[in-house]
């Protein structure tokens, strides 16, 4: 062990996900070797997000005013909602460049084994959501995991009852720039019942 | 992107060794949901690296006062100095428990290429100490890799002109518990070149 403030830093990075000890000894030593506006800036940037991150109040998406930028952007289709389990999902749909509606954050995926049910989800405010606004589509893009899937037929269910509300889910199949051959047969099942005239 | 202080946390934990931009993205939104008392303990942790951390002025180890715990331990033999590069490397010579002497931390090895020389080394406060101090074994513990055997062997040019002074290097050869089948030819050669009779 080292001496004073050295191993507490090791310590405090050690506990942060997918960081061990070897790494945390790593960035300790980069932090002291680096320049003191550097490490200030890390510790502001931590500090910012201690004192609490502004969730958008319509879509639960990180936000840096009370409605996020994609909620206040009136370009953007508001009748179609594509529905995530996390802010991150948010990001890699957009770098799709495809989707012009917009998002709805649930916050994770349903997992009873972890105690999270439906109250600790964004399923209210999404229902809530519906009654209120002009949607037409709901776009389930939840993860195509066991608690993902668990998360999209839970929501199916709840939204056949709101008349004219197309619901879908994501496409499931091969990923492009694959290879057939090494796909698993789950995803190759998914692939050949979703087939498609050409 | 995202918006504000998240995306400001993604950047600063991104620029850290080892620590790519998903990795970033993870450690940023687990800091987002923890408590706000540990991310508190992060960011002190970071403030009093920043503040700076003291050196022993003895051997150049990372302390809590101007003098490290092993320098200030006269229960160590302060006649054997074991060499190494890094603090970390104190820690692992430490953990062998085989050690009972005092260390000299270099601040690195030489590499000419990266702007390392002699003078960037704590090697001119090797020499005084060996000057001013009763030192009889001078054990050269730097890494096994291009620099590391090249600061050995600056050393023990260095070294040679004090009068009844042993200069060792660490032996080289088979790491335990390995396999001599997947030994490097190196590793294999130091390891005959170095055989003992037993």
């Amino acid at each position: 062990m080292y001496e004073g403030p050295v191993q507490d830093l090791i310590d405090e990075l050690g506990r942060l996900p997918g960081v061990g000890p070897k790494s945390a000894q790593r960035i300790a030593f980069h932090l002291l070797a680096a320049d003191p506006a550097d490490v200030g800036r890390l510790q502001d940037a931590l500090g910012r997000v201690k004192e609490g991150v502004v969730f958008c109040e319509i879509c639960g998406n990180v936000s840096e005013q009370t409605q996020c930028r994609i909620c206040r952007d009136l370009r953007r289709d508001a009748t179609v909602v594509c529905v995530v389990e996390e802010p991150k999902d948010v990001l890699a749909v957009e770098r799709t460049r495809e989707f012009k509606g917009r998002y709805h954050v649930l916050g994770g995926a349903l997992d009873p084994l972890a105690g999270i049910g439906p109250d600790q989800l964004r399923i209210r405010e999404l229902m809530a959501r519906i009654g209120a606004q002009d949607i037409t589509e709901i776009i389930l893009a939840t993860d195509p995991n066991t608690e993902g899937e668990a998360t999209a037929t839970y929501l199916v269910r709840m939204l056949r009852d709101f008349p004219g509300l197309t619901v879908t889910r994501l496409a499931s199949g091969l990923p492009m720039g694959g290879d057939l051959e090494f796909a698993d047969e789950l995803t190759l099942g998914r692939a050949l019942s979703g087939r498609r005239t050409v």
